[in-house]
């Protein structure tokens, strides 16, 4: 199963090698991974997105919790989550085809962030299945180049009322 | 100096770990990485922002490029790029603070993503500078939790017009 592990980490050298060695080690994919300061400039939060065995998965997040360096570890997987990414996607956009790519745009919320004689560069942002579903909608217009962050996950506090 | 570095990775175990381990391997901190899979399934890419002395970055670029597994490295710290990340910030949004935050909000187009009776969470994409400005800004408003994505960068194919 997929499995989406939230990690909080001393901001110090070897702790992703570290982290990332747990999963490698077992022969896990990291399928995506962020890592990024938080408020406190000592501590670093990571999201983790692996593929695996549940009880496998089981196994490395207690050995996660095991590190040194590693502050708090959740498998968020199975909460109620605010999960986005967010997608850089160039897209080729000449004369005629601007339009369509324009009103993909428009239908998915997403932002002309770069715009280029011949190609749109599009920001978008949300769950991986809407991130996929842009994907597919752009890609026989031709994606000339694309980069995604990665899912972050944030659990929700309080009751969920909207999205 | 701070380097941001795109590197294009085959998607298999244990490539994460390599990568990460050549930057602690030198007393190197990793600020930021994200790492998420292209339209290529067998191929990710990785966005690395690192503090450093520049020839020793250079010198780890080269040992990053000899890494089997490893198919591209580029140092995109000095090139023209669309450099972004994304942000979830929950922040105390009371009766009385809420049209606040909601203005914060307008002025940064950041996006309400969820609604709690005592909070409201934001998502807000950008450059470093302007998700630092944000966060400055609801800092005394109180912030209860935050997630940021770390940057992904894009070298601008064509000469720039707009971001």
């Amino acid at each position: 199963m997929r499995h989406t592990i939230s990690v909080l980490v001393a901001n110090k050298f070897g702790v992703l090698a570290r982290v990332a060695g747990l999963f490698s080690g077992r022969g896990y994919n990291i399928e995506s991974l962020c890592v990024a300061p938080t408020l406190d400039a000592t501590v670093s939060q990571m999201t983790i997105v692996t593929v695996g065995d549940d009880r496998i998965i089981e196994q490395v997040t207690k050995q996660l919790n095991k590190l040194i360096d590693v502050i708090k570890v959740s498998d968020v997987t199975e909460k109620d989550c605010i999960d986005r990414e967010m997608v850089l996607v160039r897209v080729a956009a000449e004369r005629e085809k601007r339009d369509e790519v324009l009103r993909v745009a428009e239908i998915f919320k997403a932002r002309v962030v770069d715009v280029g004689p011949k190609t749109l560069t599009l920001e978008v942002t949300g769950a991986e299945d809407k991130i996929d579903a842009v994907l597919r909608i752009l890609r026989p217009l031709g994606i000339r180049e694309l980069v995604r962050t990665g899912k972050v996950a944030m659990t929700r506090a309080e009751p969920r009322v909207k999205e």
